[in-house]
């Protein structure tokens, strides 16, 4: 193809749904590495730890003891980042003074769930057959439901799949409650690994919930509705998807329902993104289908990140969709996908740093997401750790 | 002040200077850390190492022998990001096509360099006394020159206090060549510290150069620009240095020509922004008390930090002025600073990992700046190995 060169030469990507750019240099990978190693990963966990807060039956930080639970289990974190009371703060008044310009701030609250992923505290989403990802999907799509503005339109869609908002049955009986005021914004995440502060080796994620629409989704929200209005309608990331389904140097692996690849403008070696193939608004608009396609691919993700190191690949992952309350024309815009970013590079103790040049001008990344993403599609099958 | 209550609820900040938020959490510093702790730094280190390859005297990976420098050294990295030359890359026609629409890339052509600190190997900008500082901001500000625009309006102030641009006398008699073609932009930055990515530990920096504005001066440049506009031709960084200089509860250290503190928007627990007092536009724009005053500042953040947790305290750090060649606008509009990010945030192991939620939502952090800006103002004075 035309961009061959591209293998060889320094070159920037754009990256449409940010609206900013990175920088690519191929031939940078052939450095030796004489920095810090990460620490590889201990394989040998049990699968109950009496220490641990996560597994079942043990008791948490403020006192709480976790159910017998058997696939997942959410409850409000005990070191939440927001929280949904506190003291009052009124932004001092825009009277033009310096300080008015300059130093601004708003009150933010907001609910911080954990979610386990399964009871097991010696296995990952990786080891995890698409049968046992599935009902961490409907947990997502509950919590998620439950936080929905009432006259949102994605209500519509909620109805026929799942339980009524905050119902407590639809929240494997524990501890969600009703929130005490409407929410903008969920942000589902998964941290993976000690590279990527995650304290607790427990198959674990957090789901932080705000009244204010954080920087990332909603820079996304802008150049999500901008496409759409200058594209007649169409949606960036379904015209996204079927490129590069069509062209497949960058695919990972794909279903009916999903893509999953390295984008294009990737800054993380092995960054992967999942894609709604077709356009979906968020968690409630998929069908049970859907749902399972959307358990095959992260399993095939996970099991394939672990096997191209032979290591349990660390990572952060989150889903971006539909805020739980917003204009019709963001919520209409939206997209469901998840990004994937793992810090490592040439192995299991070698990561690419973000640091001096990237934290002061511009995401820089060596390896092409092309290079990247044929890597990753040759290391499928099954889980090295159940082929030794 | 009204602020008090900042330092107990969650809320966001507004940073200006990036037009983006910031979450903060002051209560989840009470949080136990059981996650990755980095490995405290080894300060036995020899002053000439053998097998250094900045080192005086010593040969480099391709070859190439160090003079026997006695401050500063220059040459062009070994394993550049960008390079001069490089096979052509033309971007595909703006036909109105998916690809041309949703795969855009453009070549990237630079120059980067490495600058060594100091030719001992055990001693960081922490040791250094401002008079052995000073021969990096002139090397730094003799660099910057060689590659202005020669219809920059700062090549007006070059003349006066350097060498004619490009002149080798200008710089160490060594390995910086005219450059091949104008370049946009010139980022100077250091990262220091295994946990920044930095792989030797003999003082040094880097300065990497390119034919594009990156993403971050690109972004500081627009709202620098519509606040001068805005502001009746107000600049945005001396209206900041001011009011935190008058307030004081985020200072550092501050001299005649500089104020150094924890901004407002800082991200990182003990993120520091030096910031010139008046409206300087670049290196070029300093008198010599102006560049004493600048190597005073440097001392004395980089040796506060050390003093912190009493340890080498990693960070990457990097100047933000004017492009290289740019509009009259971007050029005037420039305002001389410096950003400093270190990881660390409760001890000489345990630092703060920006993962999952500020990946995928926004940055976030837990102590507050004024908080942080206390405890570096009070641990001035000498350097604790000294002391020990
Ligand atoms: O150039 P170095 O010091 O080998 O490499 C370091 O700094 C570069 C610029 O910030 C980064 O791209 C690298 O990831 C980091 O390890
Ligand atoms: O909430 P945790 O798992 O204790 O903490 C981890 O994830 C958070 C959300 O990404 C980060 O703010 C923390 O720095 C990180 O250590």
């Amino acid at each position: 193809p035309d961009d061959a060169v591209l293998d060889d030469i320094s070159h920037r990507r754009y990256n449409p749904l940010r609206g900013s750019w990175v920088l690519v240099s191929p031939h940078r990978t052939k450095r030796p590495w004489q920095g810090q190693q990460e620490a590889a990963s201990k394989i040998e966990l049990p699968q109950y730890d009496a220490s641990c807060y996560l597994c079942p039956g043990n008791k948490r930080a403020q006192g709480d003891a976790n159910p017998n639970y058997d696939s997942t289990f959410v409850f409000v974190n005990d070191y939440s980042a927001v929280k949904e009371q506190q003291a009052d703060f009124k932004s001092p008044d825009q009277d033009g003074s310096l300080a008015s310009r300059l130093l601004k701030a708003e009150s933010t609250t907001g609910k911080c769930y954990v979610i386990t992923f399964s009871p097991s505290h010696n296995i990952t989403l990786a080891d995890m057959p698409p049968s046992s990802i599935l009902p961490v999907i409907e947990t997502w799509t509950k919590i998620y439901t439950s936080h929905l503005d009432p006259h949102s339109p994605l209500c519509q869609s909620a109805k026929p799949t799942t339980l009524p908002p905050s119902s407590p049955a639809a929240l494997n009986g524990n501890l969600v409650e009703t929130p005490q005021q409407q929410y903008r914004y969920m942000q589902i995440f998964e941290n993976k690994g000690q590279a990527m502060g995650c304290s607790n080796p427990h198959p674990h994620g957090q789901i932080w919930t705000t009244t204010s629409l954080p920087e990332e989704p909603h820079l996304e929200a802008q150049n999500l509705s901008t496409y759409h209005r200058e594209q007649g309608g169409a949606h960036l990331l379904e015209d996204y998807a079927a490129l590069e389904s069509s062209k497949g140097e960058r695919t990972v692996f794909e279903n009916a329902s999903f893509w999953a690849g390295c984008p294009w403008w990737g800054t993380w070696p092995f960054e992967i993104m999942v894609v709604a193939k077709r356009h979906k608004r968020a968690l409630v608009d998929f069908s049970a289908r859907e749902k399972e396609d959307l358990a095959e691919t992260i399993g095939e993700v996970t099991r394939r990140y672990d096997n191209l190191f032979e290591t349990s690949f660390p990572y952060s992952m989150g889903i971006h969709q539909a805020p739980l309350s917003g204009s019709a024309e963001e919520i209409e815009t939206s997209h469901f996908h998840m990004h994937f970013y793992p810090p490592l590079l040439r192995s299991a103790t070698v990561r690419k740093f973000l640091v001096g040049y990237e934290m002061m001008a511009e995401p820089q990344r060596d390896i092409t997401p092309e290079q990247a993403a044929k890597r990753l599609r040759e290391c499928g099958g099954e889980l090295y750790r159940r082929r030794l």
